[in-house]
């Protein structure tokens, strides 16, 4: 089959990956289940592997190399193992991108990114930037007769980070309180929409692109900030105080050290994005009864709500789609913000 | 001042209510509040004072006759008590229907309908069928300056009561499950409203009346039906399996007993109605996990809540407007389901 | 191996099981494990399958006929399939009663007893009053080292199904408030220790028997009472009202319509016994804004904080020993109420 | 009437409080009530209002001084208001802290410690050193009949602190997680009771007085830790990985920066103590999803729970007692801990 695959990690990330033809996977246990990728999105976590960031964790001695990336993966079922039966193969079906092994203790309370026995295509070994992807079954969710992989295959790991951080968000804030957003790229995009469905706070969104600012607008944020040197005067104002929950899809660059001041007394930050290092006196915490708490993938069930809400429409991914031959111009692409919401690759 | 007594307890609601001209209410203690009164919702509460349901438990007696009903009232302040601090003369408010203590461990709780010394005004003692009512400083809000009183009179009872019912359902509602609303009058088109801005669910709306059908779909209902025979088998199928939460705004009439015949495991069904037995076997209780609970009005922070979605333009009352001197045509009206959402009194 | 089978189902309950040599459970899926039972508690669902209450449900032509009861398994695992990694042969577990299929939504979910394709062995098919017993590994919980099987196998329903309605009685249950608990028995012993352990309320034990209401003591019951037809008015009269939470283990012989009448405005009643009708009022309900739901067998999760609490000494179970080869005076005098606790049958 | 007053703040804490007769206060509005204090608590608050801490903000011209501090206080009202209902000279009470106003939204959430309008009394203007005490009517909690003041004052405000952490990591542990308690003084000896009695989970209390880790073990503790350089480790071997909550008293001396890193995956750090700056990479809050919160003075409510707790026997304040002619003697022991628990004094 064909297949894109890192030939080695690169800080300055001048490598390219190599589109080639290789064998196709093979189901080896009884769980298994083979997809023809439909669509594979492109997330900011293949610009870290590639700059070799995961290799200290991964990879340290680059013996997993090559291998192909690629973990938001959506398309139809190939094949299946002998212990298969909730899908059939031409089943159009959706990845949580996590392999789980559902006997630990975490897969029975339903805390898929706990698992200890997990694995994670597409970082070490091969994912979905090719014709087929190999999982299993319980990684499985059957899309709506309506829906097309490509047009959800990021929800498998943007879409459910954002949905995780935004419902987390939604059950603290009543109608009239404030949800400030920053950052209104893949995940932040996903969030407004999320909050606008599932809560009746007023959102604050915030983001330095106009392009994003734009795509705020229209997905209904109520306010639309540029995160300028006066962002906590002007969050203030607007809020009365404060927000009651601050979403920070940034997490480095500074923004890690404005989100948590951004918050009334009782508030919440949710914590995504990651890079920085936040400073902040337990006399705030105290006093102001503030919490910061990070936020990390979402579990099958909650993608499954998010396949739910995708199905009536309310909550849609922006993307802009490349060949899987035209990796490498999608990556760059990425790189240089030439475009908004989310790049997928199909093969 | 104008005011519309009631002067006896009649089962068959041939009594009229005596427009006269009464004296104002005056403050005698610090922190009492008169308000002018803009509007007052006419609830099937009052309905049954007439028809003297709460006589025995009120006024054994009749001792308390003749007095002016209304418990849903909003208006301008008129005059304030000497501790009174949060209101003046002008400021535009509407009122929670229960006079509450604030000393008592309920209040602080913010269970204002187990508050143990609460008053309940337009019931037993002067209410807001007149031109004037008195209350005190714990039960107002300020309105929203682009909110009129006239707008929002019934949100004080009819709209807090359908809120508290609707929030603790969407509490229980994720994406892609569904809730059904059993009746579509005055509390349930404001349930359906607010189900659709604070949940990620789908809505079943069922009422015998074409006009209450067409509200609901109007409000964005995802289903609406029509009640008939086939009521459970309909639901089931759409549902698969039953809903979620059903929230029964009958509770009488037959329908208390196949509101839980709706849910699926698990379910639960919130009953804001009164008037019929429920019969269920504990045998289904416990084998589909389901729980029954009863919903009362709702209490200030939540009239707040509602006042805010209201503010926001996502949650709105329909109502028909009388003026006081007509207040028995309303009555009337009301009785013979001549209008749809909700009967409004003006002086 | 040795084994007791049912051959009839008899309303009259005079069939005895049978004791017979019969072949071994083999392994035939990758996820199987046989157990070597070291102990099975006896339920009364082993009581209601021989009446043959689940006959219409499970097996309406007795083709299922003989099959070996016993769903409260414990002891130490003998042979485990080819995908089995959790446990080894000679490790000592307790086995939730069902076999999970860990694929569908309600197992994702951590939903245990609404598996879309769950088994319960002991029921239509093998359980464990014999000296093997055939299950699958995600139904699996290793026992903490200080722990033999004998003195848990309980815990496996009857525990669990305690602990589920006491912890979720427990999160309403603030300091200062009252748990009533009807029904001393298996179930209701195990409940009164998990409260006293995980609540600061205060609980009041009902039981008819002398024998149960001195266990109940001296398990730290606050109060105990003998369930008089005053049983209302004295429980009023302890609380100052009613009872915040009142969990039913009996929920027949006319206490299905006492236990709501316990309740204070805003109460719970947690049903987990079966058998009577509830009726109820929904002017009770809405006036109280009371609540009654049914409560199940609990989830593996549950079972594995159950374990936690039974390691720490914290909750242990009552029972009275038999040999496999007596199990038939155990059914007689469990149904003659001649032990207090749980009955225990050892291969 | 006798009382202890302030007369300059000294960072040096050479200053003395000068005992002396001042005139008793007098009722002037009609919400309150005047105490006749039987004990009042002496707080590490009450060493930072000495050493000038809170003079910005509370009295930068030091225009409020001479005044009465003490703000931990029980004993039995004198006279009330003529608004007051629900006490009457001769009852034994205990004072939340803050005079809240009952009226502001914060107030109907239950919100005590956001009350928009709320009064400290022993810090700016006159609190419990002395006599007598004014306050109003919504602070004050009645006694059990079987509870002195002398013997809960302290509860007031260390004990409500403490309960309010305790309560809110509770709802977090299950029966085997572990929550560690980073300080036993004062606030961490009630929070080791409530912990024991509202949660099933194992404790772990970690403190370098040889005193204050004896305090910790008759308490209960299950684990019981000197804080020394190995703690980390300690703590990860003891709960195999993390504990699952952290409630953090300390909060400075370097403590802040290591509360987080004795986390598990998914656990919280509930700040108590402040002082110290927290550094914390985001990368560490995303990929373990752990939260870190400060927590406040507990409400109204809360110190209704632990009166209720403490008529119970079940959680008891440990202290050392002293004439108020002697209370600069207290305050020196506290400040030298010549003492364990809390130091009480008595008029």
């Amino acid at each position: 089959m064909k297949a894109a695959r890192l030939y080695e990690y690169d800080p300055a990330m001048n490598v390219k990956l190599r589109i080639e033809d290789i064998p196709s996977p093979t189901i080896t246990k009884p769980d298994e289940v083979i997809v023809k990728v439909g669509a594979a999105g492109l997330c900011r976590t293949d610009l870290h592997i590639i700059e070799g960031v995961w290799q200290g964790i991964m990879d340290p001695h680059g013996a997993l190399l090559p291998y192909v990336m690629g973990h938001e993966n959506a398309g139809w079922v190939e094949d299946v193992g002998s212990a298969v039966t909730s899908v059939k193969p031409g089943d159009a079906v959706i990845c949580h991108p996590l392999r789980t092994c559902g006997i630990c203790l975490n897969c029975h309370h339903g805390h898929d990114m706990h698992c200890e026995h997990s694995q994670f295509p597409g970082l070490g070994l091969n994912g979905g930037f090719a014709e087929y992807f190999l999982t299993n079954e319980r990684s499985l969710i059957k899309l709506n007769t309506n829906i097309a992989p490509l047009d959800v295959a990021p929800m498998a790991d943007a879409g459910i980070t954002a949905y995780r951080a935004a419902k987390r968000a939604a059950k603290m804030l009543p109608p009239g309180s404030y949800c400030a957003v920053l950052g209104v790229g893949g995940l932040g995009h996903i969030a407004l929409q999320v909050l606008r469905e599932m809560s009746g706070c007023r959102t604050i969104a915030i983001d330095r692109e106009p392009g994003a600012r734009l795509l705020a607008k229209q997905l209904g944020a109520d306010f639309v900030l540029d995160g300028g040197p006066d962002l906590i005067e002007e969050l203030k104002s607007i809020t009365g105080g404060g927000a009651h929950v601050v979403i920070d899809f940034v997490g480095e660059l500074g923004v890690e050290n404005i989100c948590w001041r951004l918050l009334r007394k009782g508030g919440e930050v949710i914590v995504v994005g990651y890079g920085g290092t936040i400073q902040v006196p337990t006399l705030d915490l105290v006093a102001n009864e503030i919490k910061i708490g990070g936020s990390l993938v979402g579990d099958y069930t909650e993608l499954v709500e998010l396949m739910e809400l995708n199905a009536d429409g309310k909550v849609t991914m922006h993307y802009t789609q490349y060949k899987l031959d035209d990796i490498n111009t999608a990556i760059d692409d990425f790189k240089n913000r030439r475009f908004t919401g989310r790049g997928v690759i199909v093969p």
